[in-house]
């Protein structure tokens, strides 16, 4: 940590601003209220999600603040969320899990009281997270919420901030009433008892989190109506703003994740991936027994594996994942099978319906179509727009970035077939009554836009290929070629990971 | 407990099966996985939720048998669920929530690898629980179970039996492999030095939660395929009588709470409920400050609790809650606005959405309309059957008596005004333009079925006031009185609740 001085002077180097008589705030908040009760309507029709996350020094008043603020909108619009220290539970998901997991829907108000500042900041006062970490988790934050914005989120950040004293004052009159003493954490206490170097740490990670599009606002709380004022001043702000700028095309990033070598899908070869039935089964029975042992290994090292399966349709994407989950523990895994989303997970950011559907350390979890959806059916249906998928590239490889740096080991496969091949499938399905349910008026119409998706896939999988989560292509004319590949790939890459770990 | 004897008898009670010779029980088998990969589609085009419950002694091998039984199925159908020892967070929901939350939806199949008996049984044991808690549990089981089979669940309940000697060999066999060694609980160790004690318990249990639409089947699991022939030739026999009584009739049963007497909406004087400005703004403030010290008390003394806001369209629902969360800290409550089920809801039991929804201990859940929609709109709309929403009163009952069970206050209250008074405040809403978004075609075509509405909230009202959670009428004409009388009525019920508390 820098020296004291620098230290302390980061907090402070918000503009404060003046706070008027007590008359002139009377008036004013009753005008910023009545504006706020007033935006909920054209939030609710702008379909505007709102993130507001209220952090700050303990007994700083953003409870009571936040009690005021909530009465001039419709419980219908809004939801409150307070964020307790991780439980064990918890801590076996990625660090942002829990935080994401309440995220506003369209045209709603999530009010956060305490949100990831808490659990970040803790290593610079505890010791208990490196500053490694540290970097770590604020990188993730930064990330994560650009994604929001990018993605029509408004998210205001308040700082409340009150002087040592005032904090000390407020800490013994709540202790003093029975009622009330259970709000003093002890954590409360040794905040107070080390002011300077909290206010210190608050004041780097407000500075290391600023951003332009969800910046810091800090907030004299030193008085309760001054301090509600400041915070409908900025939110009333942000929202006219937000409300203005919505559905405004985004910057397309550069891409900074070293990507891998994949061929074009018309360069893949396909006739001469098979397997002679003997072959098959010899393989089978081996690869399965190996991964049967490997999911007991990673179970015990807590090492999470999430397994993304995409491919045409009829590419044998279901016969494959069952080869897999076949054996694996029942109770270690899970398949997601992803259609369109339901109206509650649209309301939301795109991958809200997949961060809330990651393992636990030590699970598994296959995907039977994926987040890249964004980028192929929902690019080529015109479900959102071209200024959507062509950020989703990015936003995906940090999503999946947030997955390996947790630790996990993440697959990818694209299951591969020639035209020909889906039509004799298609035909096959169509003609026998057990597999008719797999096959719907969706799937011809998707059919007669193979080139498009061709162009798709292509561009996906350029773009998304990374180094520590490529592409793997299944070539699955011979479904039972591409069964044993996805075994190998997943055994060798799970034994990778489990060697790593004892090394590690 | 009963005397050993007789104890042991309970679980050899169940009728075994003879096995068959090698050759017959691989032909059979092959016959049943395919029967229950056939069920699949129809069991998805029936819209048959099916419930899986595997329960035995520990390595009885539930978790290989499962693993082999799901092979015949297809992901998208299915999900696994295990079930540990409750978390500190968990023990803060009613016990049955935990196990509620992953009910499957219409036409998908649960697998449960333990359920509640692990839970229920270890008073049986352990002492930790009370014989007079081991009761109460069980019959909030059968309860649940009957309102999950009366709902057109399969409930399907296997319980795998295996020797003490053969628990001990597989035992001592898991913990000489280093990747098996932790499949071995301090539990399961000691479920096999004390066989018959817990034997017996099982036993008991079983027996106490044996009920003809969800019976126990015994399982014997010395052998694993032997085991799995079981498993599916009872399941399969399950499904296939499912299907075929799918949307019977299910008897209504007498109701068995005591009821408190209740006026008709008719008998209801409302004109002469009025306050002046000055009383209400008295009343108002005291009773605010009276409701936010108790909220800080029932916090301290962990009691949740749950309160449900139903009315006429119009009748000042949502500005009377208002008055009521104005006076509750943010982070100690939550409003719960219920629209019609999203289609995830609508797939599953009807009270699912509410169950999800319960407020942890010390914590309050207001409910704008509720779970007493199944008997109001889900009627006249003819959203259920007949059947559906004459049976629902007793459902409701047994969901409510599970709350105050739990040491949950519950208060419902009707908000009740007359029918001019509600064409009053439609027409003013119509020509204010902030307040347009409340009125809507529906209130509209509502307000044309008000005589059968009556109908139906006055047998409502008459069947589910009881005497722990009765109805309290809001006389709405004149807003203001029900905001006082809504206010009265909790203040009342919080401070009877803590004043039990201290005395219990």
């Amino acid at each position: 940590m820098e020296n004291k001085a620098e230290r302390i002077s980061l907090l402070d180097e918000y503009e404060r601003m003046g706070e008027p008589d007590e008359e002139a705030l009377r008036a004013e908040l009753k005008e910023e209220r009545a504006k706020l009760a007033g935006y909920q309507t054209r939030i609710k029709e702008a379909g505007l999600p709102v993130m507001v996350i209220l952090e700050g020094f303990g007994a700083a008043g953003k409870g009571s603040v936040l009690g005021r603020i909530i009465k001039n909108i419709d419980p219908r619009f809004f939801r409150v969320r307070t964020m307790d220290p991780p439980t064990k539970e918890e801590k076996r998901y990625p660090f942002l899990h829990r935080y994401l997991k309440d995220i506003p829907e369209a045209g709603k108000f999530t009010f956060f009281d305490n949100y990831w500042m808490a659990e970040v900041t803790e290593c610079l006062f505890s010791g208990n997270l490196s500053e490694e970490e540290y970097r770590k988790r604020v990188g993730s934050i930064n990330r994560t919420e650009r994604s929001l914005t990018d993605n029509g989120y408004l998210v205001m950040k308040f700082f409340f901030d009150i002087s040592e004293k005032e904090q000390h004052k407020r800490l013994k009159h709540l202790r003093e009433d029975r009622n009330t003493r259970w709000r003093v954490s002890k954590r409360d206490l040794h905040e107070n008892d080390n002011y300077e170097e909290y206010r210190a740490g608050y004041g780097r990670y407000l500075s290391d989190t600023n951003r332009s599009a969800a910046p810091w606002y800090v907030v004299e709380a030193g008085d309760r109506k001054w301090a509600e004022l400041q915070v409908l001043r900025f939110l009333n702000q942000g929202i006219e703003t937000a409300l203005k700028n919505h559905a405004m095309a985004v910057p397309i990033r550069q891409n900074v994740f070293p990507l891998k070598k994949i061929p074009l899908l018309q360069d893949i070869s396909l006739a001469d991936k098979t397997l002679t039935e003997e072959e098959y089964k010899e393989k089978l029975e081996k690869l399965q027994e190996e991964l049967a042992d490997l999911h007991n290994e990673i179970y015990r090292r807590k090492i999470p594996v999430i397994i993304a399966y995409e491919g045409w349709d009829a590419a044998g994407k279901g016969g494959n994942i069952k080869r897999v989950a076949a054996a694996l523990d029942p109770r270690g895994y899970e398949v997601h099978p992803i259609a369109s989303p339901e109206p509650h997970e649209k309301a939301r950011h795109y991958l809200w319906r997949f961060w809330t559907r990651l393992p636990k350390d030590g699970h598994i979890a296959i995907f039977d179509r994926t987040w890249y959806g964004r980028v192929m059916v929902e690019r080529l249906e015109g479900f959102c727009s071209e200024n959507d998928w062509q950020r989703a590239y990015n936003e995906i490889n940090e999503f999946e970035k947030e997955l390996t740096d947790w630790g996990a080991v993440v697959i990818k496969f694209w299951v591969q077939i020639d035209k020909d091949t889906q039509l004799t499938r298609f035909t096959e399905r169509q003609n026998t009554p057990e597999k008719q349910w797999k096959i719907t008026e969706e799937d011809w119409r998707n059919r007669e836009k193979w080139d498009q998706y061709e162009e798709a896939v292509n561009e996906m999988l350029q773009k998304t290929s990374t180094e520590t989560a490529p592409w793997v292509v299944l070539e699955s004319n011979d479904k039972k070629y591409a069964r044993i590949k996805a075994l190998e790939t997943i055994v060798e890459a799970l034994k990778k990971a489990c060697k790593e770990r004892e090394n590690g």
